[in-house]
């Protein structure tokens, strides 16, 4: 989904939604040699950019976020919509669909 | 969906339902070069024009919409309902559909 | 869905049931010429000619249609319950379904 | 579905049931010229014999039913559980599936 | 669905279900000619056997079953858990898939 | 589901699940002459070996499971998950599946 | 699902999510001799190694998960996010799609 948008940072997700972007695989090996593309694979690694301000519950109550910004999460292989900021992808996803955070 | 209404102005959205419009791309570079007509992605950067009442949670209360008139956001690549008025084209998404606001 | 009824205005709409009648496109330029059939989209501009009592929420209570006797809405491409009453086509939508209300 | 039943008045339907049969189309016109088998289209238009006691809301209590024995009502063109009684035949639609009363 | 019982008495119905017998169409006309098997219609009338001790609403309550032992109740054509014992057939229904009880 | 368990006693199901094993039907006529493996159908009485601490209704309390170890049920013909511990072959199904109980 | 991550430690599951690893079944007979990679059968038994705040329930309540890192647990022959951290593999399971505990 491409966008005109100058910055991701004017992306504020609505709901429970949370914009993340994959962390690139290494591309070369620890001495250097260049992976071939098809050996990059996508990780499921991604940073957190921003968050919604959280869906509701069936009583019309906000429902927390569990994550922030700067989190270090686990996604899932595939969903979530993809947005494109120049040539910069990212994803937006729902913050039940996150699997784990990542405690580095 | 064409109608014969003279102004979208007319329209009053239903329930969760938020009357959008849809930015259109750049047709010609910064240096003035017009792009040829497949360049022209479809953005999926929108307008709000028009948002109803909200819709209800399971008790009956109102939920207020996430967005106002005036607000720029970002709307799913596929979905809504499709209106015309005259030559000109407009989407009602409902409000959860919307995928972030976007603040410039 | 053909009918007996002498009149539509013998049908009373159930629980959150609107009946409409969509309003007929022009069949004449406006100069006069008359459209070719095809040329004469269906419109999704109805009128409203009566509205059931409301259906209920989860705890049973009843719920307020949105639209009135006389409303303009606008009303989805496909669904709704036809009904034929002589030679006039009416159809019965839920109050949900209905996409906007017209202010002209 | 045929029964051995004797007669239709012993069926108590049960929950939000409604036992109905379907009004028959004129099958002469006005004139008194009997109307070929073909053109006697299915009304949906139906007498209510006996209503269920209602079905429950999440919370365990009884919803009235929005008809009454001896309504006219107008019924959806499919659906409904079909029962015999010797030649006669009859449907059992739940309450939310009538469309509306026919007030004549 | 076969079992070794030696008595359908023995079967306690769990939650909402019902067990009943559908009762046999009679094999001879009234002038005690034997119908061809092919004439037999299986009849949607059954009688209670046993009933389980009801469902639990959303909120953990127990919902009083509608039916009792004894009962004669019309069933849908299909659906239900046939069980067999030695050569008698009978079959566990949901409380809220009976159509209606037969007084007579 | 091969497990390398030692005894089917170390298992404790979880929520409303239920551990049970198809009691065997008996595999000789009662004059002792053994029956083909293809008479020797598969029943659908099993004995109830564990339950789990029962699941949880909407507001999150637990619900009591409607059997105890050593009853004797009537289970659904299909579904349950397969579990292998050595050669003996046991199921978990969860409470609201079971059909009946079986008083003998 | 490959990641970057040095260590499996470092995962936190969000929501109602256990992170497992499958036990891995004897390859050797108890003699010592090598089973072929065929008759090694994947067990559905596996090790809790971290475990997720809970799930809400629809009033909003975290929901206790049922197990605690160090449990043995049966799961699912499918289902479930796979993770290769390295070369070994684990899965992510949601709390109510585990089977039941092992007590050993």
């Amino acid at each position: 989904m491409s966008t005109a948008l100058k910055s991701i940072r004017s992306i504020a997700p609505l709901l429970d939604r949370v914009l993340v972007q994959r962390i690139k695989a290494e591309t070369k090996t620890a001495g250097g040699i260049f992976l071939p593309e098809s050996a990059v694979k996508e990780l499921n690694e991604a940073k957190v950019l921003a968050v919604g301000p959280g869906g509701f519950n069936k009583d019309g109550q906000r429902m927390e976020p569990s994550v922030k910004p700067g989190d270090k999460v686990l996604v899932p292989q595939y969903g979530g919509s993809p947005i494109k900021v120049g040539e910069e992808e990212y994803s937006l996803f729902r913050d039940h669909e996150l699997l784990a955070k990542i405690n580095e």
